[in-house]
């Protein structure tokens, strides 16, 4: 069970000392977003580039972007540990996640509220992670959608299926009200934004949710 | 004489600690850039925010994005006190720089060296500043173009003739070696990433720049 704090939630003037106050979480989710496969613009590669030589540790960077084939493999060879596409953004979906997963990275896809898995399930072997929306994505701060369960159990099913070891993430309003029945579904990293950067100690709640997540695993 | 220095060039995990090192320029020049006017992506409004909330010299904010009709005011809403879009993007440059103004911000409007300046004289009433590009936008680091200053001596002339108050930008690889024929050809307002931030004292690179553009101001 690992946690994912998302530094949408965090101070962008000061994102090195944000960095190192999760130090004891699994990853530092970033949202890339480019004004146009979502209507709004975070920051890009030369950002995460800073951040990939100050972070103690490993960067999972979530592309919220047109053109994924062409840009995602960037993230990977900059040295992003892992980097999610959205299917529906992208051109050749296995193209570019053999194109991640040869610059050395993980690769994973998302799919948005209103997207089916059932579709890109013959895209799991190319794949070490999905991401189920839990937000329509653009913006942090916003309502967890308990419906996106469904569809976090249905893909468990199918890596289930599958066989193959693929991570389920859940990402967007993720909090310690909503973490459990994620894990129950059988999510097991979970992306946290303002419940872990909203709080008084960023490290205890990275601790708090992994605990509560913990206590309520999916079956294996 | 003014000084606008670019955070592209800066630490982008620590924008607070750059922007206080250069609390002696007028200005913070903030590069946006979408992946789709230009091939680059680097940061947006949240951070933009963040940036304001710390900043100890105003912020000027070059749009290097596509729908600046859309995305523009809500930079200058933010309180950013001048706001720069590309006319090659602008469905309507004119309705863009009065929202800009009412949302209380200086307004300019930006060409890219391709891009010529005499079928947007018209536009000077609008502005309060033109960018001339010294490079093609995208990326820090890269060559001035001299060839830009007969623009620059041009939209001089053309301020002249308009009799207001709109001054004039340069940006890309303007440097002690640039900002003098760039002074003489009429700008006074001088974007400088790499020769800030990447000398060993940011705060004397943006004084020996604006000291060098005193010298060969250009004639009133």
């Amino acid at each position: 069970m690992q946690i994912s704090p998302s530094i949408l939630s965090a101070d962008f003037a000061n994102l090195e000392r944000e960095l190192k106050a999760i130090a004891n979480a699994d990853w530092a989710h970033v949202d890339v977003m480019d004004n146009h496969f979502v209507p709004n613009l975070t920051l890009g590669l030369p950002v995460v580039e800073a951040l990939l030589r100050v972070s103690p540790v490993p960067v999972d960077c979530h592309l919220m972007i047109d053109d994924p084939d062409r840009w995602a493999p960037g993230y990977a060879e900059a040295g992003a540990r892992s980097v999610t596409f959205h299917v529906e953004a992208a051109a050749d979906p296995v193209a570019t996640a053999r194109a991640i997963r040869s610059a050395g990275a993980r690769a994973a896809f998302a799919v948005k509220p209103g997207t089916a898995f059932a579709p890109y399930e013959d895209l799991l072997p190319e794949v070490d992670m999905v991401l189920v929306m839990t937000v329509e994505p653009g913006f942090g701060g916003q309502s967890f959608m308990a419906d996106q369960m469904a569809k976090v159990r249905q893909v468990r099913e199918a890596v289930g299926r599958h066989g193959g070891e693929v991570w389920i993430q859940v990402d967007g309003g993720v909090s310690a009200a909503t973490i459990e029945q994620c894990a129950e579904a059988g999510a097991d990293v979970f992306v946290a934004g303002s419940a872990v950067y909203g709080q008084e100690s960023a490290a205890s709640a990275v601790d708090e949710l992994r605990a509560l997540a913990e206590r309520h695993r999916h079956p294996a």
